[in-house]
C-alpha cells in the first residue's frame, strides 16, 4: 500500500474520476480512454493520465483503462473500501437531514449516532440514528468506535463542538456551521458553508446589472 | 445604493458578520465592539473594521457598532432584503431535502419549484413545493419570475442542466452535482461538492498514521 501523502487536490480529482467511472459502469462499459472520460465528464485528458499514472500503469495503450480494474484501485486508493462510522452534532434541520444523505452511504460513510443537547429530541429516531445526548458523547464515540464528526449546530456553539470532537479523539470533521473553526494540525476539517454560498448568490443578484428584465415586452434579449 | 463591486472573499465575510450579529441580537445584545465580535466568533477585529469602514461609518467609538443598523445594512448590502426565487433541478434525495432546508428561508430565498424529468415523481409535492415536469422549464421559470437555479442532478447530467438553465436566463446557479460545470462568464456558478469532501477526508483517514489505536489496553494517547 501506497502510504505516500498526495496532494487534495489530486485526491478531489481522484473522487471525480471514480464517480465518473461508476457511471459508466452503471451504463455497461468495461473500457473507456482517458479522452473519452475527459469529453464525457468535463475534465482534462492530460491531467487524468497524469494523476492516473502515478498510482502505477491501469492502461492500456489503444484500449483505455479497465473499467472496473480503475475503479477498485481508487476505490481503495481514497480508503472507500472500508466503512467510516460517522457522527453528526445537531439534531436540527440540517443534521438530521444529513443523516437521511445518501452521498454518505456512497462513499461508505455510516451515520450512528445524533447528538444533542434538548431533552425534547433525546431518544427519538431519524431513520435508524437515535439522537443521543450530547453529554454522554465521549464514551459513545469510544463504544462505537466513530471516526468522523459532522458539526450542524448554530455558528457560536460550532467552536465548542469541535473542542469536544477533539478531546475525543476524532480525527476527521466535517463542518457546516457557516463560521471558520479552528482545529489543531493533526485533525483534518472540510468546512461546507451553504449559506455563505447563498449570500453570495444573493450579492451577485442585487448589482444593477443583474436585475431582472422588465416582466414582459420587448426586452434586449428577446 | 453602491454598486461598486466587492470581492468574493469580502461578501463572505460580511455573510459572517451577519450571521454573527443575528445570534447576538436574538441573546438580546443592542451594541457590540469589533473585539467582541472578533473574540466571540473567531474572526479578526482589524479586518472587521476594515470591511465595515469600506460601507460607511457603522461605529461609535467607545461604544461599538449598533447591532440592528449595522444588520439592516449588512442585509441590504447582501440583497437579503429582496426575496429570491429558487428552483431546484432532480427531486432525488438531495434534491427533495434541499427543497426543506431552512438556509434557504433564513437567506430569503424560496424554493418555489423542483424539476425532474421522472414521470413517477411528476405532480408529487415535497412540503409545499410542487415537482414539474423537467420539459416545461422555460415556461415555468418565466412564469414564476425564478431567478435562481439548484442543480441536485447525477455528475453526467449536470452539464445538461446548467445549459438548459442559461437558455431560460437565469445568472445565478448552485450546483451540488460534483462535476466541475462550464458557465459563461455572465452566470455566477457556486458548486457545493459534498462527496468530494467525504472522500478527501476518507483519504486522510485511510493514511497509516491516522489510523484508529487498537481496540482497548494502554494506546499511546491513553
Amino acid at each position: 500500500m501506497k502510504s505516500e501523502k498526495i496532494s487534495e487536490l489530486t485526491t478531489n480529482r481522484l473522487s471525480v474520476y471514480l464517480r465518473s467511472l461508476n457511471e459508466l459502469a452503471g451504463k455497461g462499459s468495461t473500457t473507456v480512454s482517458s479522452r473519452a472520460l475527459a469529453d464525457q465528464f468535463h475534465l482534462n485528458s492530460a491531467q487524468i493520465r497524469k494523476d492516473l499514472a502515478y498510482f502505477g500503469e491501469f492502461g492500456v495503450r489503444g484500449v483505455g483503462y479497465k473499467i472496473d480494474t480503475l475503479r477498485e484501485h481508487l476505490t481503495h486508493i481514497l480508503g472507500l473500501d472500508k466503512e467510516h462510522r460517522v457522527c453528526i452534532i445537531g439534531a436540527g434541520r440540517l443534521g438530521t437531514a444529513l443523516a437521511d444523505y445518501y452521498g454518505f452511504r456512497e462513499a461508505n460513510f455510516t451515520v450512528v449516532a445524533l447528538f444533542d443537547s434538548d431533552v425534547k429530541k433525546i431518544g427519538k429516531k431519524v431513520g435508524n440514528v437515535g439522537i443521543i445526548d450530547i453529554k454522554n458523547f465521549a464514551a459513545v464515540i469510544k463504544r462505537d468506535k466513530i471516526e468522523v464528526a459532522v458539526i450542524a449546530v448554530p455558528a457560536a456553539n460550532a467552536q465548542n463542538a469541535l473542542e469536544k470532537v477533539m478531546r475525543s479523539g476524532i480525527k476527521a470533521v466535517m463542518n457546516f456551521a457557516p463560521v471558520a473553526l479552528k482545529a489543531t494540525k493533526d485533525v483534518k476539517l472540510k468546512t461546507i458553508d451553504l449559506t455563505t454560498s447563498l449570500e453570495s448568490l444573493s450579492y451577485f443578484l442585487a448589482q444593477p446589472v443583474n436585475q431582472l428584465k422588465p416582466k414582459s415586452g420587448s426586452g434586449r434579449n428577446q
